[in-house]
């Protein structure tokens, strides 16, 4: 490869303070080093934890930076030491790694790698000065350097402006129903909060055969959408005077087997949980936030139920993605339903502007060509 | 029997307001409707919960009381449509029936059942006025009239005035670490709390084989005691200047497989959850409380700990009892271990100080003779 063991110089949205919007950019980007892989970024989509980094994060020192964590795209170069991906391999950048050597990665349990909140120095500059990393993945720029343990090899046939959105929300979403939940066959699943993370939940649910699955969301705009991924319901809080909790629980003699909080709302996650069936209800925390604590009463766990999370979907990043990739494929996974908008790198801030007031599931940016 | 079909003047210790001591008074006992059973009381033991209720509830329309549901006794009569039970039979009252035929009876998940806490009308009155029943069972008397599905028949030749600690305490505890937190074998355990519950807790950690039992209590003079019921370590919080999560943590390379928060307070089961290895890491809440939110932030669930509770350990009492009395014969499972003051139910208050004030495990009150 021409490029390979050479600074590149490619374009990036650079995020340079909290709360503006991202500029397009001319950025370096340095050769990888030991263990690591440079990648031609093909597509990339916006998530809402890419907004909440911007909106939320207001630590100075975590700019200037470069978003994006949600993508896919094709080997550069490889660092010393890389001996699983070559140039020209599609790949699937992950912001959790899974380095498959720690207690964790050798436990079938969990996807919490040691190793994952562990990101790399990143090798990013521009205008002179040091642009940081994000997520271990930083995918709105046309190059990243990421390290090995945060790639997944996926099939060469794999389309990357649609799979890329497997990086994130769709396993974040099914893999909290199939493996963090364990939603059971005939079970009635809850799911709060219809982005592509809740429409993803639903899609969970339904693979493992509930029977009944109600999508909540105050958005009404939201109901069709729920039923194409398999929800059988639809609830408003915003219909009734009622708590929400209340009302599943009348709809369902008692409440839901399983709930899934897709929000990242602190009284959401208490909804969710207060809308299961004791005695062996299931609650899932999704969505993220860390600015507050969630809570509730004791009885509401005393009874039977129990309150649990998980990132990326419990799955492992490089064994699992290939394969749900594949379950893409062989359309056994919905993925192409989720993309309401497709746009070009540089109209990022657009994208991020139609999240921000709900009017897409997801953006898919075009970043490089294949 | 003499008595059958008759009213039972007998001694009962009597809560006639908050905040106040019992009184031993001269109660009548009804005898028992449909479905129900006259208990002569054997023995009965002072639980936290019975102060709880005097200490914690205020309402005004919660006495007069009878309170008392740690005990066992003998059938003294019987009323229509029971055929399960007879006069003679030795019985353990429950604080959480088991109905047998609606859905959380049914399934093996849990012991919720649905007329769980539909308490039959007291069949007390003291001094003209009605007296209410306490947790369907008010065993602070010489008799007491109970629902069937409120009692379990066990071996003939248990001794009432040990076995009484199975009615709550010892299956609370050792329940929640075997049935609900479902510990492992080789696991590492934190119990938070050492009073029986706790202790009892350490012992069910044992039974599953947890290869690391470390007791937390702020009291130094529970050490010895837990390791009598398979503590390995002691830790007392107020020997540390850090949090006793991070103390935890670092003893234990990350965190503690499962905890058992065994005390009531929602600061502790806090610290229970955080003390917990992040992927697999397990709480449960075992201590009563429903006068605080308890809270967490959301990363703790997130990075893949579960949070859960249970009440009675999750038996099924009726099913559940007759077993644990079994293995107490069988010198499979402790309870003399527990049993620190031996009373009669006259000295009821002098019990309760003691409990107030940490200076007991349990204190059996005996009752009637066998």
């Amino acid at each position: 490869m021409a490029t390979a063991g050479k600074v590149i110089k490619c374009k990036a949205a650079v995020a340079w303070e909290p709360n503006k919007p991202l500029v397009i950019e001319e950025v370096e980007v340095a050769p990888p080093q030991a263990n690591e892989i440079r990648i031609k970024i093909v597509a990339t989509a916006v998530c809402h934890t890419d907004l909440h980094q911007i909106l939320e994060n207001t630590h100075e020192d975590c700019f200037p930076t470069v978003l994006g964590h949600e993508a896919a795209g094709i080997v550069e170069s490889v660092g010393p030491g890389v001996t699983e991906y070559k140039p020209g391999d599609k790949v699937i950048p992950l912001f959790i790694a899974q380095c498959r050597e720690c207690r964790f990665c050798k436990s079938p349990r969990t996807n919490q790698c040691d190793k994952a909140w562990l990101f790399p120095e990143s090798r990013f500059t521009c205008r002179g000065k040091k642009v940081l990393q994000f997520s271990g993945t930083s995918t709105f720029s046309e190059y990243t350097v990421v390290n090995q343990m945060a790639v997944a090899k996926i099939d060469p046939a794999a389309p990357l402006d649609k799979v890329c959105l497997i990086g994130c929300g769709i396993c974040t979403g099914y893999g909290a129903a199939v493996n963090t939940a364990k939603v059971e066959p005939g079970s009635t699943c809850a799911v709060f909060g219809l982005g592509a993370v809740g429409l993803a939940a639903v899609m969970g649910c339904q693979a493992a055969g509930a029977k009944r699955i109600i999508a909540v969301d105050i958005n009404p705009e939201k109901a069709e959408k729920a039923k194409v991924f398999g929800a059988t319901d639809f609830v408003n809080p915003k219909d009734h005077s009622k708590p929400i909790s209340q009302v599943l629980s009348e709809m369902t003699d008692g409440g839901v087997d399983f709930s899934l909080e897709c929000v990242g709302s602190v009284a959401v996650m208490r909804s969710a949980l207060e809308s299961c069936v004791k005695g062996w209800g299931v609650s899932v925390i999704v969505g993220w936030t860390d600015l507050e604590d969630f809570s509730a009463r004791p009885l509401q766990l005393i009874a039977g139920r129990t309150w649990k999370g998980s990132v990326f979907g419990g799955f492992k990043g490089r064994d699992d993605v290939p394969g749900m990739v594949k379950a893409y494929m062989d359309k056994k996974l919905k993925v192409d339903e989720f993309i309401t908008h497709n746009m070009t790198l540089d109209q990022v801030n657009d994208a991020i502007e139609l999240m921000k007031h709900g009017k897409c599931i997801r953006t898919v940016l075009n970043v490089s060509p294949q």
